[in-house]
């Protein structure tokens, strides 16, 4: 017999035959008959199903164990006046996968901290089902988002020879034996004897190869894993993480806020539709209120203001902030909740001051502001960072000069804007801070199956 | 006005007033009016503007060349005599981008060797507008067939630092500073002071992380970039490429050729659906018979053999083969050929020699021949290779000491057949062979945006 799905007897939810594949979660076993609670990883709820002493190996089944892999045979039975709608009467029960007693997922609370040593299993947790389910439909949410929209999917490389963010910030990656490196007669590593005949690096960003092909296409996205060697241990870095980086031409920084605005609302009410009941447990066991936190940002209208405007409000606040705020730096964590909460609700700040933004962005005609943007949301703060690009050439030149950049082996780049370059845009966001954003996880380790951060590369 | 997209004119076909952003394919100019073909990359084909002297800079329109980024406003006007249903009469026409004369991508035919040497640019040509499109679409066909059908899509790590695959494949990724690598007492590379606190590599498969997650969701796949350190330089190999690796819990070797059949059937419906256009144009200029080809795939049923079956045929086949078949050996290329010729259509060659495949396969009762199935089909030869899994720990502890396999950093992946273990099968697809499939495609390098192979990583 085909084995069903145990999310499609919920859906269905009627009198049937049916035989699934699954794993205990609880067994309770009495005198005649006892109760099992068992996940196929279809769908979150577990299947109870009510097992009696007719069945030939009763005894057996009695002393099933959590986590063992089971084929039942049985008959759907509609319970109104339950707690849950249907349980399944099994007529046959067949062990189809061992577990011995010192299973390490015992169904009780177990710490975050604890599953996190046991990666490979937590997706068994409810809490992790949940998350990693939210994760792959909000990765569908987003590919949809773009494809329906007419943006051609590419897939930017990772390993690259370019140095231009700085190669301190990646990985370098070689194939020489690291323990007898070949030198040149000046001492130097050879890297001409390396694969690709010169020093590599795995990279942090696809953005300008992405705005080659927005300059055929039009509107692009990449949607890809990120390094970053960053030596620092906090709850929001990882060391590889999965971003999203959409470019488009001929959109300048008002078009390029509709997106970003459009987009996220999106996702969020695509994985609201398909994750009901993953984002139900959230609300209940991650984050309080996370659902009406949701419903707010889906029917809010985004705030638009310039980063002096609010430096302006900060000052006037008379806040007791740590940091203090400034027309010339950046805006801190406590400055982001600030502003989230006086205007209650997602806020795009615009028009940085161009020393602390990155040399691509398009300069304004004040010539000390350059066309960034960043999204800061309640309860979350920046949620994606985009800027309009500077398609001057003789200014994006003049910037890299400031900016200490090297010209060399960028040239393809160049090319943008030297043939047919055009006002464009685009912006980035950190897949792992959306999940967190929409399950209420506060340490990305939970929002990553097998988290990389600083000495830890288990798995 | 707000920009419309070329391909919305298109599908519309009606008289409208519009405003266009696109950029110069070429330019007829003539002494009272003018020709532009324009493309915005929405779609494939041209929009044909005409332009008259009527409009205050016809003269500097006339000289606008090849390459150059326009605004362009007018009215749409159907032609139904005419060789293109409609074309775009323009009554205004701003100059967005400039494009100097040497533009490397002229209004000609240019080789593909070429176009590799201009990666950056070749996404503005016909040939690759029609391959990027193809490889968006079937990259969305793949997660849709999966989504649907209610798998997870798990982001495995790709850093890792376990050994498994042996390491000599693998990149060696490092933060140290290789020009003065920090060393232990007995001489060798203190990898305890790397990020990791080890040796760390990029991977080449998320195979075992996806059966962890496989026992939790039942079914799971990845998608994502891979990488393999091999120095060879064929029309097949690169060293950066992208993988689909699904995993199933509770399904068999017939089961996993039920799945990888609809799958390949589903994604070549989709993609000739979505991309009509683009399949028409490559069976036009890259594979005469394209179309035909595709269609026969989705309409055949595939045939499903063993591997010592297939070698019986080949023997029997009196063809002059380089390689001579043999029941304990590989398949090469000319046999693979022989056999998709000899049905007419794709073959799964199921239960192969044990020693030629992987440790973790499942060893079938004959102790000699695991339960394996590589996917061949007209034109191309192998599409995908996948097995069922040895859910067995002591079979499969037995296998990987045959295969000297260290037990090492594995136990999380021996956890899988430790605790509810159950019988699980999977597979891999190479993403750019199915690129190559489903445009006529004959080179990997014309595949994927920015191919990296030996030597060569540019941008």
């Amino acid at each position: 017999m085909k084995r069903t799905r145990i999310k499609e007897i919920f859906s269905q939810k009627k009198e049937m035959e049916v035989y699934i594949c699954c794993w205990i979660r609880t067994n309770r076993a009495q005198a005649q008959f006892g109760f099992l609670n068992v996940n196929d990883g279809s769908c979150l709820t577990n299947l109870q199903v009510v097992y009696d002493s007719k069945l030939s190996n009763f005894e057996e089944i009695s002393k099933f164990r959590v986590g063992m892999a089971l084929g039942i045979s049985g008959k759907v039975v509609l319970t109104p006046t339950m707690k849950q709608p249907l349980e399944l009467h099994a007529t046959e029960v067949t062990l189809l996968g061992d577990c011995p007693e010192d299973y390490p997922i015992q169904p009780k609370r177990h710490t975050r901290e604890y599953l996190r040593d046991v990666a490979h299993l937590r997706p068994r947790t409810n809490l992790f089902h949940a998350v990693f389910r939210i994760r792959s439909v909000a990765a569908m949410a987003i590919h949809s988002y773009f494809q329906k929209n007419g943006y051609v999917y590419v897939h930017t490389p990772l390993i690259t020879c370019a140095d231009c963010e700085g190669s301190d910030q990646m990985f370098k990656i070689t194939t020489l034996n690291m323990e007898n490196l070949p030198k040149t007669e000046e001492g130097k590593v050879d890297f001409s004897k390396d694969l690709f005949g010169k020093q590599a690096f795995i990279t942090g960003s696809g953005q300008l190869h992405g705005e080659t092909f927005a300059m055929a296409f039009s509107d692009i996205y990449t949607f890809g894993p990120t390094f970053r060697t960053e030596n620092s241990n906090t709850q929001t870095h990882a060391n590889e993480f999965w971003m999203i980086e959409p470019e488009m031409a001929f959109c300048d920084l008002e078009g390029l806020m509709d997106i970003e605005e459009e987009m996220l609302k999106y996702v969020i009410r695509y994985v609201c539709n398909e994750c009901a009941e993953e984002i139900e447990f959230c609300d209940q066991f991650v984050e309080k209120g996370l659902k009406q936190k949701l419903l707010d940002l889906v029917n809010s209208s985004f705030v638009r203001i310039s980063h002096h405007d609010v430096v302006d409000i900060l000052l006037k606040s008379k806040q007791n902030f740590e940091f203090k705020p400034s027309y010339t730096d950046d805006i801190a964590k406590e400055h982001e909740k600030y502003i989230t909460d006086y205007f209650n609700g997602p806020v795009f700040i615009t028009n940085w001051p161009k020393d602390i933004k990155a040399y691509y962005m398009k300069l304004n005609p004040d010539g000390e502001t350059v066309a960034a943007v960043d999204l800061v949301v309640p309860h979350a703060g920046e949620l994606m960072g985009g800027s309009q690009r500077e398609e001057k050439l003789d200014v994006l030149l003049k910037r890299m000069e400031e900016c200490h950049i090297s010209k060399e082996g960028m040239e393809w780049y160049l090319d943008t804007r030297r043939y047919g370059g055009c006002v464009h845009s685009g912006f980035g966001m950190g897949f792992e801070r959306l999940i967190m954003y929409l399950t209420g996880i506060e340490n990305i380790r939970d929002s990553i199956p097998f988290p990389r951060t600083p000495k830890n590369c288990k798995y």
